[in-house]
């Protein structure tokens, strides 16, 4: 935690996730262009990068590339800098080529990183399956078009998974993840969890920490007293407090993140510097 | 940590401790006018209890019944509610009788708790010792004269201590303990000790953490969002920044843990609650 004190604090935001609906939330933003309005109004508050998912016209998650293309392009078009990450998550059983689509965005459109699930698990809603073959072959897909991954890491199983990417050379230091914790069915937002989690990873990562539901401010306000970074937004939780009475928008969200990074001297880290830490191109 | 996200906040200020001195800090209270008006000042902006040592009249730690004396009974003055816990730590070479010559103050000044040291141990300055038949005898001590102990957990031998002190019955239910991290030679404010330490203790004690200089708003931060309670003062860490340039005073500190707590939606726990939880006296 040494470095965490006086390091810059990273500010992953997820607006928008697979689950959250209009009917859920008043203020998730669904629609290309209410994504990067959100995402832009975000970044005037502080953040370093988003983790993006796509919706379709109606609402649905969707993989398609022409979907992604919109957000990015529209977040770009204001802030070229901040950090995009594009997901590549499987959940409703799509196929290795549909998840890896978003990844052929070029030129100017390409994604700074993908999510890279690294094992199976259950959500609450059902399994949610990234096989061997498929961690593997998202990782040589990212590699190959200079994307970085985003390592999603739920519990100690993906953790070990981690390790084993580096050592069979399917992956590029420096490495990225983010250890996400309150799932029912992964490691929870516990001291002792989050410890050994962390020993169980590679000592020089670079990681947010984020909780689900409930444990979103909770880890949040363990991530900036002691972590390099948080990850938060409505697709990780859609309330304000424990209690569920104050419905959640992801600038409220930020703005709270900010008052935490207020009070134990941290500046949230800007783009850029992500960027030069990850090894990411400069400028889009 | 599921009960610390909706509890309130145990705020517990450690005012003065044994090491400061007005040369190193120009807002430490020292004498016992001092403590006393610190602490009610810190009580205006909201604390659950003090944790108390005395010094003598040229400002040397001191064991002496009579410092401590006007120190609670001008507390108890303005705010008998406060929950008093004063020291009886060995550091200075003193024997049993000498750091139990506080618990003997009686009728409106006897203590509600007293610090108990679980083992011997390090710190930068020298040995703290604390030898079993002293942690015994003051442990007899306290319940003779039904003081409850706090119980000062630096490590995993002293959480282990708590258990042998419950299974030889040498302690009442409910217990208590302060966790205090950041010490070179004992715990590290880092998850994976913090989780340890919670595992080796008993499930349902009820816990502050401190942590110990720059580590202090760290382990603040950390027990804010996830922990019953938070020991914060200049009694462990001088400086409200991690760069020491501001100096930090026991109003500034509890005013930063107030910041965290509003975020989190905790309220600070009243006194008497703690006196309920802990079936301490209920008035003075």
């Amino acid at each position: 935690m040494s470095s965490a004190q006086t390091s810059e604090l990273i500010l992953n935001l997820a607006p928008t996730g697979m689950v959250p609906t209009r009917a859920l939330s008043a203020s998730v933003p669904l629609q290309p262009d209410e994504i990067v309005a959100d995402v832009l109004a975000c970044a005037e508050i502080g953040i370093t990068g988003v983790h993006l998912h796509a919706r379709d016209e109606l609402g649905a998650p969707t993989y398609r590339k022409e979907i992604y293309a919109r957000i990015i392009g529209g977040i770009r078009e204001k802030r070229p800098d901040l950090v995009i990450c594009v997901s590549c998550s499987g959940r409703g059983g799509i196929t290795l080529e549909q998840r890896a689509e978003v990844l052929t965005l070029d030129a100017d459109l390409r994604p700074d990183m993908a999510s890279l699930t690294l094992s199976s698990l259950n959500f609450p809603g059902g399994a949610s399956v990234t096989s061997p073959d498929t961690v593997i072959g998202l990782a040589h897909e990212m590699r190959s078009r200079g994307i970085k991954p985003e390592l999603e890491v739920f519990d100690l199983g993906m953790a070990n998974v981690v390790s084993y990417l580096i050592d069979h050379d399917l992956v590029d230091a420096p490495i990225y993840a983010n250890l996400i914790l309150g799932n029912l069915a992964s490691a929870q937002a516990r001291f002792l969890d989050i410890g050994c989690l962390l020993a169980a990873l590679p000592a020089n990562i670079t990681y947010c920490l984020g909780g689900l539901g409930r444990w979103q401010f909770t880890v949040a306000g363990i991530a900036v007293a002691a972590a390099p970074g948080v990850r938060i937004g409505l697709e990780d939780n859609l309330w304000l407090d424990v209690e569920r009475t104050i419905p959640a928008s992801n600038g409220a969200m930020i703005r709270k993140v900010h008052t935490l990074a207020a009070v134990h001297d941290r500046k949230v880290m800007t783009p850029n510097e992500l960027r030069r830490r990850l090894g990411l191109r400069l400028a889009w």
